[in-house]
């Protein structure tokens, strides 16, 4: 089985190193890898954030590794040349359209959160977002009004099929978890978010054992910090996910800490950690790898069917903070290496 | 001077009972006062959530001070039909194209927040929310795919004209406060953004003492939870300003104590509290009026020129929180009409 590492710009590299060191000690037969250049790194060296020899590793791979783009040199590029174009690029080429985001606390780390800690400590929400549709890939310009004013706009949209699909992605997290679906849209104004309702009411007939209630997003993103506990899966559009995704990592208090898989149909995924590329800390060893060792756990869990090997990394990590092991981020002066130094120890 | 009273639905009548007593006792020569019927209100007495006459009397108006709006009997209604048409008609019919939130926490209250409390004591920002323009009011509606789908879109943008207005707002409001101006957008994935980005960069040259940031949205709700107290003035479009800014009144904590300002550029304004309808507790008398009173405060200093008044009014509030006035929602026992009471025993 083919992994595709995908280490991108800042702390990339850094971080992606440290999870292969684990997969490597886990000494599964089979797994082989490729590297592959993504975003500034890419554009630096070949001209472009997606190279075509990253996107045909991508396409072949069973899954893809990934570390971070963004690159402060890139700024100024048009958008088609930066760093970001390349997680876009993949979500789009491969069909990528469901983004899990596991948000929970690791219960050594509630006083982290800027949350009060009996909040924070009761965070275990899982946030479905839809990633090949929406404001994002919809058509988009600038164009001159009829009185010559310059405009820009962005058509944002869904179909049946679009929401169907990734309701269908939430109804399962669901069921999988405490059995509570809250799907969040602006339907309120928005005809996009109407079609969304519609739809995932209809999907819903399916699970009759889920119990779905609707949000408008503005009030989601008041009832996340006032109560995030409440929430148990909450599926959402591209846009809105974008926000309240971070919204909720942020809540957890420890965004070191937090993995991500984004999914096609046909088991493929992308897993990478939720936090950025870091470009201020990249090259000092003060980067966390633990959100990329948790993102090489979905990867066994979702596209590999490695659940148990995925269950020996968690409980690893968890055991290495149990120990005490802590980065710059978590208060503590473990450096990269030894962070990963330290789950090893504990697998 | 006219001022228009939209009581509107659930609680928005007790609420505005309490704001009017208050401007009463002020004595203020010359004011007088116009009824409408708005909301879920107005549209089972005359068929409209937001009927001519009320338009009408809008028009005339110096300022308007609203209730609130949303009625859970009208929620299998029409879109155009709903209750949150009152508010959106009259952003729009009257050009109120600036929302000003202003978030701060009264000291008394710094424990009602989720945030921890030395988190949540440090906020005291200002949020310049777009209302005219944005996916709001773009084209929107139903449409069929070429494969036979029902997609549902909606179009947004902004053209340089709405952008440079609410930008001067945000820039203007910056200059009277701590001199910081952070614009949010996601010009990394939206051309509409892009053009926003260009257009505040245009208008910062006219405020050099000003100093302007950027942000990415989903950036912005990171912030928000992890140090508000970074954000002085935060500028902003309309979809983005609806979930940032009641992720910031949530913040906060005592939501019943927000008020909120939305300004054309002739200083007829619309004042409401940032709190909704609350069906659940209409007629209990367990509403906090506080909202409703503070954002009549607003109106006097942004529609009526009266700052010493408004200034009065706030003490006044003030004082009276000092005092130990608390309704349930700030974890007292004191009636809607109490809590009034207390303000006026505070003037
Ligand atoms: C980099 C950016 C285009 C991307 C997005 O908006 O999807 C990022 O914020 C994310 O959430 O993965
Ligand atoms: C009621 C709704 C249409 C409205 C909006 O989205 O603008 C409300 O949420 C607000 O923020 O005033």
């Amino acid at each position: 089985m083919l992994i595709a590492l995908f280490p991108g710009d800042g702390i990339g590299p850094e971080i992606v190193d440290q999870a292969k060191r684990v997969l490597d000690a886990l000494a599964i037969d089979g797994l082989t890898y490729e590297h592959g250049l993504v975003g500034g790194a890419a554009y630096k060296a070949v001209g472009h954030p997606l190279p075509p020899e990253t996107l045909e590793i991508a396409k072949r791979a069973d899954a893809i590794l990934f570390g971070a783009v963004g690159d402060p040199d890139c700024d100024a590029l048009e958008r088609h040349l930066r760093p970001e174009q390349a997680i876009l690029g993949l979500r789009k080429e491969l069909g990528l359209f469901s983004n899990l985001r596991p948000a929970k606390v690791f219960p050594e780390l509630a006083g982290e959160s800027a949350l009060k800690p009996e909040v924070a400590g009761a965070i275990d929400l899982l946030i479905v977002r839809e990633t090949n549709g929406d404001v994002y890939f919809g058509e988009k310009g600038f164009r001159t009004t009829a009185d010559g004013q310059r405009e820009g706009y962005d058509v944002m949209s869904y179909n049946e099929g679009e929401v169907r699909r990734i309701a269908h992605a939430g109804f399962q997290a669901a069921r999988a978890r405490r059995g509570k679906l809250c799907s969040v849209d602006k339907a309120n104004v928005l005809e996009t978010s109407q079609l969304w309702r519609d739809v995932v009411i209809e999907v819903s007939a399916d699970y009759p054992d889920v119990a779905l209630s609707h949000m408008y997003v503005d009030n989601a993103a008041m009832q996340l910090v006032r109560n995030p506990g409440q929430f148990d899966v909450i599926v959402t559009g591209n846009l809105f996910g974008d926000i309240l995704s971070d919204q909720a990592s942020m809540c957890v208090g420890s965004i070191g800490m937090l993995a991500s898989a984004t999914l096609n149909g046909s088991g493929q995924g992308l897993y990478e950690p939720i936090h950025g590329s870091a470009p201020d800390i990249a090259g000092t060893g003060k980067a966390n790898p633990l959100a990329t060792v948790l993102s090489a756990a979905m990867l066994l869990r979702y596209s590999l069917g490695m659940a148990d090997q995925a269950d020996r990394i968690e409980r690893a990590v968890a055991k290495a903070l149990a120990n005490g092991a802590r980065s710059p981020d978590l208060g503590g002066t473990m450096n990269t290496v030894q962070m990963g130094d330290a789950v090893l120890a504990a697998l």
